[in-house]
């Protein structure tokens, strides 16, 4: 056979020429959406190629963006790599110390931004010690960027005056595409690096019946950002498949999204559960046409059932994925199994999903030994693939591999048709007597009760049983509840040799920056005293 | 990334763990039909690598099968490449001198044939001479094989003797996978070799939504012979996708393909037009129910419209794809634009179909110009990509290359959205002064009159335009339309410089093994003076 590399040049020029004038991208605005074919995009993204070489960005040099899902940063997602270079997405939610870390990490060059982030941008730009170059992407007030001693260029500007073709190199199919960063709740944030190779084979899967099936009729609506873990690969899927793009730029509230729906009938999305929640309240409170979505997958923290059956109501199907950066990110899908119809269905679209052909996922115990794919074996999930990460950038870290395979901080079970449960991220499992005992799964219960409004269960040392649980429970106002009964309560739902022994009433739950119960500062208050803990034995 | 290689080891143990319970193979036998899971077929390709390796099978041995498509034919095609040596499909419908050839030159080691083949296997297998095994697959009277001085082996005693798991080998994914030799209508067969990427990098375009989106709800039925181009990827797509097989093992009629559709329900198909035609003419005069195919893929050569149309009407639609056993096969599939609906999805369901994502299709004229793809300009399609061959096993034959490509010998014309039509072979065409005339329009056309039952047209010696069209025309018995008379209803419907000035009238045209028109036994007889040549002018 041919010795013929999978690269994102071969995705960009497939996409751009041969569906060059049946697909488009569309960026909402707020006003009279920009739309722009994908022959118009193929020629920006020579010129936006052209004009990146003009400032000088050679070999494997990192081309930065900062930017909202929109045709522009699509441009970035095909030029940046196809000539080359690495394109690093930049995480704007993150706090600026991070965001000027990672940069700095990085090494990045170029930072192309949108005008609307120039605020977000502003404050960091100067601690970007390596970025050369700031390319501004619309109408916007510089002069906040005008200190920070970087060359500033309007993106249009650039784009006019670079040729309209381009003479794109040779690529091997393993050299750097992108790089990511996860958003590291502990230690400093780490380095994705994608290669040409995996962007492609991942592309290749979303487009797959058993993922989401990409087609040339499709018009896909990538609601998680482009800086997200590739918004889940649908960019570079959609260019494959010949799909339309419809991009929400910084529109991401119910009530635009709901607009935009019903305006460019998108027939596959994909988000967050938070986003569909919203859209689900604006929905039931004031109508719209949801009727184009065939698919929406979901994902990034687990999908509530009623979540998914309210959606299921108005003909919309919600299917769970899950993954993360250093996955790609898609690793399991959530259809059930065809012999799995009706109510039955429902069993296998609560998990996590199944795993996607090509990668291989396995439990692994505290002492490392494999444990069976029975759905009752509870271990850390670890897993291995052509699109999953071997390493991260600049940073040894080999702790999170183990023979070859990625440790992926998650615990779960996972069945002998592969369909991965998560109960747990490692560093929360309570390991109690050799066993271990899943804290969500506690506060899940507890939460279910009428008197509790918030609830976190941690791991606390005991001499004993190593860890044993202490749950941390916020009561209603005027509520009565006490320890003794909410133990009773979860006694009726979990194992007795899980029943918390330790309890605190608190006032509220500390949450990260992200919003995400944070029982790193829960077990600090424990360790230091602070909490109020009665015994119930 | 994780340096982790595309192996048919992984699409098996994919296909047989995740989808063991949920997926099955089917094999068609007349009476009940014999069904396994993929959990029993697992287990079954162990033991038959164990059973092989046994043999002494080892490195890259090559393994023939002379089977029909059933379940022990999906077997060999998953242990043979996952242990490591090369599965080797020969064709049973080719003269006995050619499969001798054929086996002699692949220096195959062991031959696995169904029972029911034993007949044409035995007058063959003698002159086989790297043979050393054959095992025979179900019951039959194995007496006419034994004088060829091979050790003879029954499958399933073998596999009975075997052990239940094997240690499967790591893999090289650029390591030989399988091969299937061309037809060779002119000089000897030649032996394509498909590496493990190749065969990975197919199967999952099958499974994409621009080609038949295999997922795990399909049945697959592959009509189309697993000896002929791996039965286009379907077998390996099938486990991929952990969609259920249907095979028809040696019932290739329509009143048992009727019955076995109506009783399996399979949702995607795949055969040559022929069988189609067959299974149309069946169901106009007995009925059926062919509700369960939501698509049928045809190819091997051109589908007639009409075809097409009346199996719309039954709300069974069939879409044109092309390929040829050097592209694996799968290059182009005939999905209309997203933007194109009703008659309109007509002017691209006609064509060989899209290119699809992973290759490359250009058009290359006489001077091995590259030409532009207009839709309009003629010239000789050339093909490249991971899936496409690079060479022929043990032979050199560069002029099947041209910079990388592979010249398919089709001619045809390219849309500038990539959808190909072909019109003729690069052999047959008739270069006439520079310009080309197909030989197969001009053949339709006179088809489409009334008087004439065959036209064949072949291009002959010009002083003034170097090469000129001869017709060779069969009439109705008691029809009467005189050549010049012809050529006037042809000159209503082709450019005037096409038209043919030499005419004969003849019995009948002469015709290859497999009832294709033998044009080189018609331009032999007009250098032989054997024709009765009018010209007209």
């Amino acid at each position: 056979m041919q010795d013929f590399p999978l690269t994102i040049t071969s995705i960009m020029r497939y996409g751009t020429e041969i569906f060059g004038r049946s697909a488009e991208v569309v960026t909402w605005t707020g006003g009279e959406p920009r739309r722009r074919s994908y022959a118009e995009v193929g020629e920006r993204v020579a010129r936006l190629a052209g004009a990146l070489r003009g400032l000088g960005v050679d070999a494997d040099q990192r081309v930065a963006t900062f930017m909202w899902n929109n045709a522009e940063h699509l441009e970035a997602y095909l030029a940046v790599p196809s000539m080359g270079a690495v394109l690093h997405t930049l995480n704007l939610r993150l706090a600026a110390d991070q965001i000027a870390y990672i940069a700095d990490h990085a090494e990045d060059d170029v930072v192309i931004a949108d005008a609307s982030l120039i605020p977000l941008l502003a404050p960091v730009l100067p601690r970007m010690k390596t970025v050369r170059h700031v390319i501004v992407v619309g109408e916007g007030d510089t002069a906040p960027l005008a200190g920070a001693g970087k060359r500033l260029h309007d993106y249009e500007t650039l784009l006019a005056a670079a040729p309209p073709a381009f003479d794109w190199p040779d690529i091997d199919e393993r050299q750097a595409a992108a790089m990511c960063y996860t958003s590291g709740t502990t230690g400093n944030p780490k380095g994705v690096v994608y290669s040409h190779r995996s962007a492609y084979l991942h592309s290749m899967v979303v487009c797959t019946g058993n993922s989401a099936g990409l087609d040339a009729r499709d018009r896909v609506l990538p609601v998680v950002p482009m800086f997200h873990a590739n918004a889940w690969g649908l960019p570079y899927a959609a260019l494959m498949a010949g799909a339309s793009l419809v991009m929400p730029d910084r529109f991401l509230q119910a009530e635009p999204l709901a607009r935009l729906i019903a305006a460019e009938r998108p027939t596959v999305a994909g988000a967050v559960p938070t986003i569909w929640a919203d859209l689900l309240r604006h929905h039931g409170e004031h109508g719209g046409d949801l009727s184009s979505l065939r698919l929406v997958k979901c994902g990034g923290s687990a999908v509530p059932e009623s979540l998914m059956r309210a959606f299921d109501e108005l003909g919309v199907p919600i299917i769970q994925a899950w993954g993360m950066t250093e996955t790609s990110p898609l690793a399991t899908v959530a259809h059930p199994p065809a012999d799995a119809t009706g109510e039955d269905a429902w069993r296998y679209r609560v998990t996590q999903g199944r795993i996607i052909a090509g990668l291989e996922v396995r439990i692994v115990g505290d002492d490392d030994r494999v444990l069976p794919r029975d759905g009752e074996a509870v271990g850390e999930v670890e897993i291995r693939g052509p699109w999953i990460t071997g390493a991260y950038h600049r940073d040894e870290d080999p702790a999170r591999f183990h023979d070859g395979w990625l440790r992926t901080g998650d615990v779960g079970t996972l069945t002998a048709d592969g369909y991965l449960v998560l109960t747990d991220r490692a560093k929360d499992v309570i390991k109690s007597g050799g066993e271990w005992i899943s804290s969500v799964e506690l506060e899940n219960h507890l939460m279910g009760h009428p008197d509790v409004i918030e609830a976190v269960v941690v791991g606390v040392p005991d001499d004993r049983w190593q860890e044993r649980p202490l749950a941390s429970v916020v009561l209603r106002e005027g509520a009565t509840a006490t320890p003794a009964e909410l133990k009773g309560y979860l006694a009726a739902r979990v194992p007795k040799w899980q029943l918390p022994e330790r309890w605190a009433l608190i006032e509220e739950v500390p949450k990260t920056s992200v919003g995400k119960f944070n029982k790193r500062a829960v077990r600090g208050r424990y360790a230091n005293g602070e909490l109020d803990v009665v015994r119930v034995d």
